[in-house]
């Protein structure tokens, strides 16, 4: 399959380009851009900043301010990285505020009488007037090009990784964020249901943009959309054909906690009506140039929303998550020397498991040190029935731990420390609790890799969302299931 | 007819507050604020306040917010004039930015080495988030609502009205406007084209907003919807219920001056395809609280593009416009004693024109002072054969004189001078030109008031837009034809 | 308000000549088809016969049969009443069956083997073939044709006009019967709910085909949409801008009885959440060319279906109709001479209130021979409350005696004889029974003469409405409540 | 890929039956039908035939007829194909016409004077009353239930089969035939273009209906839709999921000639504003159960009609066509002796080149007789230069020959010979003229083996093909290039 379906930028140039360029030849004076070096050597770089100038002059108004943004597009597009790295940067540096006018605004309102809250307000307004810089003037013209706002949000996920080592385009990436943070607004998205009559074109970037099951075929696609499965998409209606985020439900009875078992083809499919549980089984950005603009609170809750309404017999909504962060801290434990990591009972038991699996007659007192680390590094336990009994209480035991205990520092002082796992953050702060460690809930590869096949359910329970959020955020609280709870107290 | 198309916010009340009472119901600790004191005397201030708090804390997470901004819609909305303008005084004051914190950002400006361009961006992106006020956070809530953006929209309409004589108002109102410009940004309108199939409800709109030649009645609008006429609107998906503003056009043989023919029912209609011209003979906003975002030479641009697109033929693309201050101007000059308005040969052609009206046998020498004015004043003359030809030429020459040279002061120093004539200014800014006086093209009660009955053409020529809109922001200078160029020399 | 949507056939010509001009035009030899003599005489009469020929030999294919199909509908419109007759007397007439072969193919059936199935399916198949006249394979092109399947209807209804003095015409009338009630099927029909929000082309011709309550404005319009109203109609998708029949309906508490207080605007409107019943009020056929195929049935039960879905709370289901027969039939009898029509204490009660009405000290016997008939004929006792009183007992009886035992005679042998009142009957064999009388339920100047301002409820009970219809349709037992069941036996 | 989209009728029962059920569970006494024995034994025979009793009987008006309907529907799907053979047998013997009222209305024809026009039409009128089976009205029934015309269609697709060998089917299927004709009548289709936007579900349809060139993948697919082809489709309203006919259009320059070329998908794709030829490579009917109803004339000229209009600049419509018939026609001839199939100069070469192949280094005389034979039945000769060359004259000729010359006789008579190979037939019906032959244009294993290779062009001329379709009619002439008259009078 096909998976490239943003063929980067000088693919799209094809398509795009050919869409701008009637856009573009209407107007005239945009002397050589159409005919770059795609390096941007100084020579073309100061026709770059000629068509920055004339497109910002607006000579000719708004219409052929469009015009100038669609062969300034057009010549960006027509880059090499290199000479898209120029013209951005162009745009950052020379483009700026003018940080004298800004200066001056900022130093008047030191003479602004504090009691005037008429003034202050119209002198905090030219601030804020100073603070616009021309650059951002011109990235608003691409809203009114066919295609334009997907070109900013590509042109963003660019800025994102280039700002990295390039803080000189933090300036320009924060504006773009700011724009698109305005203009992808939570009010204008569609909550959309993606079916097996949606436009495949649509469908295909599905199967491309899941990030945490990977769709194998049209095949696994078409399951997946079966009448027992739901998928739900963001849609913003300025760029109709991309997913935002999507979300895989899965209607069952119980509480699923085996991923291959959800992700079975051959398993029978079930009367969705007799559906008493809806597990949120797999939740996917699909634009980079959106990071930091967030929505997957929205579309969890909304979705909620919609599936009690359809069927009135599901009142379990939960999520069968991935423990990306388990292993990674497990190693590192391991690393400084498996010191508490283990009970003594667990040791104990531990050993007795090695001694079954080498066939040794003899009993052993308890596993040495090493023992637990070499097996985890290893992943033959998995097929022996005695180390996997005997390495399911620690690694459960410890599971929880991470996901509960570890911490990161908070970011601002006085907020609460957040828990380290990125995936368990974002279901607490959404308000959810910890329900459920599942052993081996994902044999795949990737599953024994990230968190030694487990998989935990996140339960969002619709009138404890609030309490549960406001503990977590206020005091760091996790909220869990009495189960869990005596994982982390043991 | 029924034009109370927008019954005013309580009339709402009873749609929208029962549309957000079950959003607002999720949400517990709302209290009282469904049974306020329309007047909202300070006991209920207090809850108002505790609803606001509650609301940019955030409990629950962002769902809540928005059940959160529901409640306090409903609020705002069960208030009298008085409890609303107290309601958004609080909005303003208390809720605007903490001054010490952007003073003390602002300050920290002067700290930062004017080298380091990086430091100097987080600096002041620092002032940039110190300027966001808290009440801009809570506005921005209710575009999540069903019909929150119009919600938005009508508040701004009020509190534009409020703040003339309100300065503590004007904070919040700029606020409104930025977020708004925004959401309105020209990129996510659709222009669409309004037929006899559209939504009767979208049509009652029409009749309701139209502002220049009032709609008398559903036939009124149909005729004005056959198929030598075209009416197009600009239309944001989150309110496709409501025209932004829109413009009509009658498909012509050869420029039309006279706006009775053009709305004449009776008049056969004719083939469009056999058109040459596009007469755009009305454009009005739809939305108060959106003065001050732009979109008029948008969409002229874009049906001048539509059209040509659609009908080869038609080549010539014109306005037919009222000249909505000049008798006004007129007026004033009258006052000021008719000094240098007349010509010496119009007043002697207009002394004739009175003894032949008033049946004196005797020529006179010429029209006394006094007589312009008072012939003005009256409105015999139209229907007086004699009169209405003599006061032709000077009424037509001074109507040119004020459309063309007629200034007011320029907005900021080292700025064009602009026309006085508001609508004159709206279309050569967009790069038209004046073409033609239309004597008596307007002999409507409203016609004859505003401009002695006069009408005018602003011709749109596709390859001179550019140059005509450079030449009136720059310098000021006004495209003409060599008719109406003839009539400001002379 | 302008009610001439369907401008008659020479009205459309100007919409349809010109769409079907650029299909007509593609086919070579219509000579002379599109200039005839409006009154078709003899010399223009045979280039009819041409253009029929030309078009059922197909030369061409079947894409040329469709222009020259195009070219004889152009020919038709352009006819005059007399012309157009003659063109319907030729397609009659010159192109039915063959009637030698149908006579041969109907002898072959005799010499087939009675025990041969299969042999008589075939020779079965001959005869029906045979039947088959050129002139539908000429009806069926304009299928084809935009807007071809509302100009048959159209053409259905002219010769249901016709057919009625002019025998000749009725075997092609019943062709084009056949032909639409395949078209028309019931399972090509789309229920739409009409609102405000519909297109206003649909809802002028729901203004104009109203046939039971007038639609007298836009706004009156506007609240029979209101949202404690509802209108259906089916839609067929080739001829999506017309409905084929609507119904409207009140959603109430309790049984309506008085039409005038349901379309009264300036009552406040229900929240229809709350209401208990849904009541019918007004059925309308918008084609007459579709007379004799049967909607209204189907429409009902998915409205009811539709409504009990939406509603759980709307239990009852009625219609408030007219009883457009009632005064007829009561105008007989009292020409007949009034004989059995009052009971003697009736009579007396009458004599009583006409003594008060003329203010007459002295009681009366009784009213005398012929008073009854004066005032029903009259109108004045409606304003005299003693008159009205007296009036009541006797026309309510007189109404339920008339709906429920007055009958045609059956139209087949064998089959239960129908009741006289063409509404009832519709009801009546749709499985409703006859509910309530209301008593000046119409008082318009149409019901007076009607019904005497009486009208009905006919109550759709779901589980009785197959035993209804069965017992009705078979033995023609009418269903009534206990009430109605009173009157009739009184 | 799962190319199984119709599942046969027993896997569509979950689906259908699901819908269905809540139809059918309206209506009382549909006793046992839920449960039969799917061989459908005598004692479960007795009660399909009191379902369709009662749905004749319409007992509860046509609701309640539908409901019983869809009973017998789940009924007919829950059998075997045993039990379904005596489901129709009943259907087709016992709700046949009834001969005798046939008999006796046939009869009465002669009774009636033959110049009484209107009494002579009413007597048919009669008969042709006599001559609609009950088994037709319960066959409408169908139509009104979801989905129910798609079951009537693949009905009728089961019905084809089994009429082969059992006659007393053969009145059903024609019913059957004769309804469907009306419904899908070709004014009812909608021609719709198909793209990568459209619904997987019904690209699906299309990977699974392609007849002629197999869709292999998706990826296959996607290619066909790229923006130098295009894919048309009529769909009809009431099956909207389903295609009917499909067509697939590459936009090149020039004729094409090979159909691997056309299909290649590495080749770079054309701006289709540039070509100036559209080649209809395949087209596939979708439904077995409309044999006999022919839509692909008019899908054929109405994609001629809009390409012509979106691209002017093409101006050549041809086809790539297989020509199935040639080699089964060949193969024939070689069985009989090859006598006459070589001219002498065709043998000689033949013999050379057999001698080249081999590495004789002798010339020979010629080919012997059976080498030709052997040569074709083998498929050696491709590889080999010298052998391809010297067949290829010969082969092209015959081919032209078979393709023009060789007739089967006329069905009726009186009408023209029609030409043996099937897609030629359908073409030169329509219009179009044998253009070229392609040697090799197909080396796919079907091509080789359905035409030695050889693909031909038939070429639609807008003007021409009237003419052609009546030449070809008419007299049995087939239109032709003037290299392919050459070659078949060689």
């Amino acid at each position: 399959m096909n998976k490239e379906v943003s063929p980067g930028l000088l693919g799209r140039l094809r398509t795009w380009g050919t869409l701008w360029r009637d856009i573009a030849d209407k107007v005239s004076g945009a002397d050589g851009l159409d005919s770059l070096n795609p390096d941007l050597p100084e020579e073309d770089a100061r026709k770059i900043r000629a068509g920055l100038d004339d497109c910002l002059a607006a000579r000719g108004g708004e219409v052929s301010a469009r015009a100038r943004a669609a062969t300034l597009g057009r010549a960006y597009l027509s880059l090499n990285e290199q000479g898209r790295v120029r013209f951005l940067e162009i745009l950052a540096r020379e483009y700026a505020t003018d940080h004298n006018r800004v200066r001056d605004a900022a130093a008047a309102l030191t003479d602004v009488d504090g009691e005037d809250f008429s003034a202050l307000q119209l002198a905090e307004a030219r601030v804020r007037d100073a603070l616009e810089p021309p650059r951002l003037r011109l990235l608003r013209q691409f809203n009114a090009l066919p295609r334009g706002i997907k070109f900013l949000v590509d042109m963003r996920a660019e800025l994102l990784q280039l700002a990295r080592d390039n803080p000189d385009l933090r300036g320009l990436e924060r504006d773009l964020r700011d724009l698109l943070a305005g203009w992808f607004d939570i009010g204008f998205l569609e909550l959309q249901r993606i079916t097996w009559n949606s436009p495949a074109a649509f469908l295909e970037k599905i199967i491309t943009y899941e990030a945490v099951h990977e769709i194998r075929s049209w095949e696994d696609l078409k399951d997946r959309l079966d009448h027992d499965r739901r998928l739900y998409a963001f849609v913003h209606p300025n760029m109709p054909e991309e997913p935002l985020i999507f979300v895989q439900v899965a209607l069952v009875n119980g509480l699923a906690g085996n991923i291959q078992e959800v992700l079975d083809s051959s398993s029978p499919s079930l009367d969705p009506e007799q559906a008493d549980t809806a597990i949120f089984y797999s939740i996917s950005n699909a634009q980079a140039g959106l990071a930091g603009i967030s929505f997957g609170n929205f579309l969890i809750k909304q979705v909620v929303e919609r599936l009690s309404h359809s069927f009135p017999k599901v009142t379990t909504f939960s999520t069968l998550s991935p423990i990306p962060g388990f292993r990674n801290w497990l190693d590192r434990r391991l690393a400084e020397g498996e010191v508490g990591l283990l009970t003594q009972q667990e040791r104990k038991a531990l050993g007795q498991a090695l001694a079954a699996h080498a066939g040794d007659g003899e009993t052993r007192g308890g596993a040495s040190k090493g023992d637990f680390k070499a097996l985890i590094e290893g992943a033959d336990w998995v097929g022996s029935e005695p180390l996997a009994t005997a390495l399911k209480a620690p690694l459960t035991r410890l599971c929880a731990r991470y996901i509960v205990n570890e911490r990161r520092p908070p970011r601002q002082e006085g907020r609460a420390a957040t828990v380290l796992d990125p995936v368990a953050h974002f279901h607490l702060t959404n308000g959810a609790r910890v329900e459920r460690l599942n052993w081996l809930g994902d044999r795949s590869e990737k599953g024994m890799a990230r968190s030694v096949g487990l998989m935990v359910n996140y339960l969002y329970k619709i009138n404890e969302i609030e309490r549960n959020h406001e503990a977590y955020q206020g005091q760091g609280k996790v909220a869990t299931s009495t189960a869990i709870r005596g994982l982390t107290r043991g």
